[in-house]
């Protein structure tokens, strides 16, 4: 008899389950649900228009993710539900929604459907920017103890400029909700009718720290004094590690879902920070990458170091016995694809299906032709503005270096080479403030699809870049953390030593390439620090036209 | 009875006759030939693969322009030959080949047809950059009294540094010419069996003032030993002005054109510059603009002024009894045909063509809708370095400013308008040197064709932009000359006011428009100093990058 467990993993355009052995953490089915709102950026379901910024999900599609992908997954395998001994689940954050007492979502009620701060707030909703930057000066101001630990910014990507962003504009959503909750603790509490707040979407995403909490209600109160109270008011669950049992599957879900009633439920936990069991790290000295969409940067440490422009240093945030760091780039995979979807002509489409490859692939193939240097192209990733190590989402991208003669394959590199330079230089950043990382753990679809990019990423780093042999790194750790939940293991360390992913495939850097991408590289630092310092704040200032022209057009104030 | 003449426009891809009534300027004909060899800037005919920068043409092509589009000239119009009293020609410059005393072009010699340098050296053959720099620092340490009326500059497109780099490496091609002439005047002596060096290509090109003649042999000397006697070794032929007559057409030439012999033959002229009176301009305050692949920019000055970073100022250089003033872009319809052709998907294609529309034309009605400022895009228009007013060819292109959502109708209209701003970089820098402008006449294809690129050079400049109703101002303007050399009219004033195209379309300046568009030309100012003037030289470091990584490819030193 088999020890099984389902880990869960929501993204930001599906969520995927895996049903996975416990014993050695093979996967023995997997199911992905396409979420059928997506990501609501322009319009809500009823039609009501969103500002620029706005980025919002719909917490019915993580119930149907359960609905469809769970038995689906208990059907391919063959399990029996009764060897099914736990499951778990992680989401991406902070993605969190406004709900009632019962833990029904405020857009579930018809007096709030049309009300865009009814939704669920999704990590890339990036409109409580102006919020978040008054959040960092007044912490700075009050010399708030935790936010060193924080990179020193507060992101609008977090939980609370969203809260503050609810309460400001829609103050009748705000006073309707009796909980801010993160998407993973509401998915948990709809699995085991309990609502508890995962300490790792806690730790990184809210400022509650171990032994300590949430920032004291002084705080909260020189921010805005209607937010005094808002931890006791809004966050008042119980906070629980991932590897904790939150509670037991409720008679209903089991019924609904085909599982056993009272299996353990793990507390949730945040996509990216799941996969570091998953990825085999039990030590410091590694940094995970999972790179798609974005990129996620996952590294443990013995001690806290106070790292600037990360995302977060969470004691315990990742694996129990570390501080666990994140940091992050916005914009990885999207901007491969804003490439390829948008400014590759026809011809290549033409040729790559002659060949029958997707265009990516194409480019892909001519782009690894070039010789580090050769398309004399230099970019900076913002295209989604900067995570780490500038915290700023309004600067954009930039590409130079470009001649008549220049080819879409040329920028296509650029673009590659520049998520490069990004990366290092969030490694550089780590090594200089005692953090010091030696290797490179690749997971995440560039990582599995794009040999190139990861050759680039090696040599540009001049590290080794190793990628580990695990389509599904979420569900995977998930399923890690549901093991020792649900008791089959006895602590993390045990369960990730029997449950990890191999390495798929070891990327070595190139010398002479390093040698060229480190004076590529001196260039990209400086150009980073001219746009992204403050030296010339012109992205700023050109997005500042782009709104007023944007605001003029739907003003009708022009023609 | 009529009174004829003929005007030829030799541009970059071909060559165009217009028959042309001397009593008002009506074109009755017109005919292009299309050159078999277009541009050489991969190989030579027999395959002989050119290094990266050049940029060569066949002479035999400017012959069959000759052949095929003076016979179709008379053919529809009918106008007897007998009615046609004179013909002038202008071509791209500095367009230089070497030839033999006879007028024998190197390359039509066995001998030297496998040898690049035997060849025409294009106007854009960028390939002589160092030669011009040291061209450039000689002349500054010597104290060169002309330096100051070119810009301060030599430029490597110019006439010294093409035969200096002849000279270095190749040798014997150097020795074996008798002379190394324009295009324009290789193909007057082809007519009238006399080689005389038009006043134009002379002044503009080779530094050959009025009253002074060219630099003398010590400059020479000083850049290398074997230059000294340069001028009178290669370029010994008289300088003559373009209204003047070289020479009668050849008995032999008549009966292969079907033109009577004898015949006035005007020296040869530059393509951009007899356009000016083409477009009526007879006075100071008016930039004359070609917008073409490239521009050019002329105007009259009363005086002369030392203009920093533009192509020269010559007295009598364009109309006799002023001193002309020349600048330029080195790339303008390259530019938006560089992202037509390479950057824009599939779909637009289909959509274009659906509605029986070019591509050019579908992204200018999409970026037509957008204001200015929306796009949140700024753009740097060196993709073909930068000829005024940094006289710069190893500078880049450069773009920021992009996210996610940008499309591109959004980077057209920002190239567009970087064009636009490097417009007004070259009439504020005529206004701070005391050549002051308050009109914009224009011509060339763009000019004609894009109502969106006309707008918003009027809004950027805040001036008044007259698109003149003349699709061919070579060939007229190169009428207007003809007719002065064939006597028929007394003066190029006379000649103009009787021949010169109308006003087609004016373009006045949006008050709005123009107060955001000094706000993003302030943000295109800093950045064209940051990247133009040496604080950050980032791009000539990148083209070193490429040039390294070319060479290694080409030496098979690396895989």
């Amino acid at each position: 008899m088999g020890r099984y467990v389902i880990g869960i993993d929501y993204g930001t355009l599906s969520g995927r389950a895996s049903l996975v052995d416990t014993a050695d953490g093979r996967t023995l089915a997997s199911s992905v649900y396409v979420y059928p709102h997506a990501v609501m950026d322009a319009v809500l379901p009823d039609g009501t228009p969103l500002p620029p910024d706005w980025a919002l999900q719909h917490p019915q599609d993580y119930l149907d993710v359960l609905d469809h992908a769970i038995p689906a997954v208990l059907r391919e395998s063959g399990v029996r539900p009764e060897d099914v001994v736990g499951i778990a689940l992680d989401v991406t954050a902070c993605t969190a929604l406004p709900v009632r007492r019962d833990g029904t979502p405020l857009c579930f009620l018809d007096a709030y459907k049309g009300n865009p701060h009814a939704y669920v707030k999704l990590w890339k909703h990036h409109a409580a920017q102006d919020r978040a930057s008054i959040m960092t000066r007044i912490a700075q101001e009050r010399g708030e103890p935790w936010l060193a630990a924080y990179g020193g910014k507060v992101s609008s990507e977090w939980s609370f400029p969203k809260l503050w962003q609810v309460l400001d504009e829609a103050p009748e959503v705000y006073a309707a909700m009796d909980a801010w909750a993160e998407a993973a603790d509401w998915i948990v509490w709809q699995l085991c009718g309990r609502w508890v707040q995962n300490s790792c979407a806690a730790g990184y995403k809210c400022f509650c720290r171990k032994g300590e909490g949430f920032p004291d209600e002084e705080y909260f109160a020189a921010v805005d004094a209607r937010l005094r109270h808002v931890v006791r008011e809004k966050l008042w669950a119980p906070v629980m590690p991932g590897h904790c049992r939150a509670g037991g599957l409720t008679q209903a879900m089991a019924e609904r879902l085909g599982l056993m009633p009272g299996i353990a439920v793990a507390a949730g936990n945040v996509d990216a920070h799941v996969a570091v069991p998953a990825a085999g790290i039990t030590e410091p000295g590694t940094l995970l990458s999972i790179i798609g969409t974005s990129t996620c940067h996952m590294t443990l440490g013995a001690s806290r170091c106070d790292v600037p422009g990360i995302c977060g240093a969470v004691e315990d945030g990742i694996v129990p016995g570390f501080w666990g760091y994140e940091s992050g780039q916005s914009c990885v995979g999207d901007h491969y694809a804003w490439m390829t979807d948008r400014f590759v002509p026809g011809e290549y489409h033409k040729a790559a299906a002659e060949r029958g490859m997707s265009v990516h692939a194409y480019l892909t193939e001519l782009a690894s032709r070039l010789l580090p240097g050769e398309s004399g192209l230099l970019a900076l990733d913002w295209w989604n503005g900067n995570r780490s190590i500038l915290v700023d989402v309004d600067l954009t991208g930039m590409i130079l270096g470009m001649t008549l003669r220049t080819v879409p394959e040329e920028i296509y590199r650029a673009l590659i080479e520049a998520t490069a330079y990004g990366m290092r230089m969030i490694v550089e950043n780590y090594n200089r403030h005692g953090v010091p990382l030696e290797r490179v753990c690749a997971l995440g679809g560039i990582s599995q699809k794009n040999a190139l990019a990861m050759q680039i990423y090696a040599d540009v780093l001049n590290m080794p870049v190793h990628v580990m042999d695990c389509e599904q790194g979420g569900a995977l750790g998930s399923a890690i953390f549901a093991s020792v939940a649900a008791g089959v293991h006895p602590d993390m360390r045990t369960a990730t030593e029997a449950m990890s992913a191999p390495v798929l495939r070891a990327y070595e850097p190139d010398a002479h390439s390093a040698e060229i991408y480190d004076a590529l590289y001196a260039e990209y630092s400086r150009l980073h620090d001219y746009f992204g310092r403050g030296e010339n704040d012109v992205m700023k200032r050109l997005k500042a036209h782009r709104g007023a022209a944007v605001a003029a057009k739907n003003g009708g104030a022009r023609p």
